[in-house]
């Protein structure tokens, strides 16, 4: 299958070299994110693509001066809301009646469970709720940037809330939550690239039940 | 690109028929999923593939009494360490030394620096972050299933303690993070077969920073 061949493919990229990514390739990296299932439909992030160098230079420090984020071509900032609210829930719940155009029961009880659970729910139980989210966002389009060859970093390892200051991400209800630079790895100066990718063995890793 | 035609041709199964899955499909789906990245390399997770029928009619009730869980071909649990350990991050670094032949400065630099920290934060902490690795690889397994032209249904609807006991994985040090039943959907039941797919908007979705 096509798909495993741009897994091996794909490496967390520790150089890259300041290409730029075509627009229509960032379309459909982001495309790939935007139809990403979400538990319940809600989709409970929003997507910052950061191409503006200051900006880039001014997350570089808060991101252990990780050379690919300002190297990168595109930085993707995935950042889940910091909580449930009435609002966001009501929101997704109409955008669904809207396009599908009607109104069923059985989704109409469904939205008063969930008004009636989440906005309860103390915001960090939420807010690691809705990264979870994010995360299947992201490593949708971590697979995406691979299947248009370009190469990405998953990249946890940030100051979140110096990177929510920087982005003004708090005032929007929002938390960062995973980055992923993309770009175009410089082959000759990182010394990732040639590894031998390691993984846990099948059996390590799975369980047959039957 | 073919990736995106995958992705809004997959869809949460509600109905499948009991059809079996070929052993070679299966089988790229799961190495699919050993192939995610995660954060430091570590895997924190295992798989578990249900496929004995007593086992899925007794997580059934568990689940909401979603019938796919019955209907389904194989059940993926992704069950997240319930915490990091020395041992467990010593193992990964010692694959790596192992594979790759050779120890290196800065990747023991890199084990002490784990070593230092995760094994004393939270156990609740560590299993939240675990579980987000255990995402990535689940989400890499339902698009590799979407790739496969086979059914599948992510799966947050269920009490987690109790297919912890039903499968005996804390005492394994695992909790289940993820259910993933993968099959064959039965388009003349499933309600939600034909339904117009909902996202966010683009603009909803996305901000441009340049």
């Amino acid at each position: 299958m096509e798909l495993l061949e741009k897994l091996k493919w794909r490496y967390a990229t520790k150089k890259m070299n300041g290409e730029k990514v075509p627009q229509d390739k960032i379309d459909r990296i982001l495309e790939a994110a935007r139809l990403a299932p979400t538990s319940s439909g809600l989709q409970p992030f929003e997507i910052f693509v950061v191409t503006n160098d200051a900006i880039k230079e001014r997350i570089k420090p808060v991101a252990w001066n990780q050379s690919v984020v300002t190297q990168c071509s595109h930085l993707l900032v995935f950042a889940a809301w910091d909580t449930y609210t009435e609002d966001r829930i009501n929101y997704m719940f109409d955008l669904t009646n809207e396009l599908r155009g009607f109104k069923n029961e059985g989704w109409e009880n469904y939205r008063k469970q969930l008004l009636k659970i989440y906005p309860k729910q103390d915001a960090e139980v939420n807010f690691n709720h809705a990264a979870k989210q994010a995360y299947i966002a992201f490593t949708t389009a971590l697979t995406a940037a691979a299947f248009e060859e370009v190469d990405a970093t998953p990249m946890e390892g940030f100051d979140a809330d110096a990177v929510d200051a920087i982005l003004g991400l708090r005032e929007k209800g929002l938390r960062s939550s995973v980055l992923l630079p993309i770009g175009y790895r410089d082959a000759s100066e990182d010394w990732l690239v040639d590894m031998v990718k390691v993984r846990k063995s099948k059996d390590d890793l799975v369980t047959i039940v039957d």
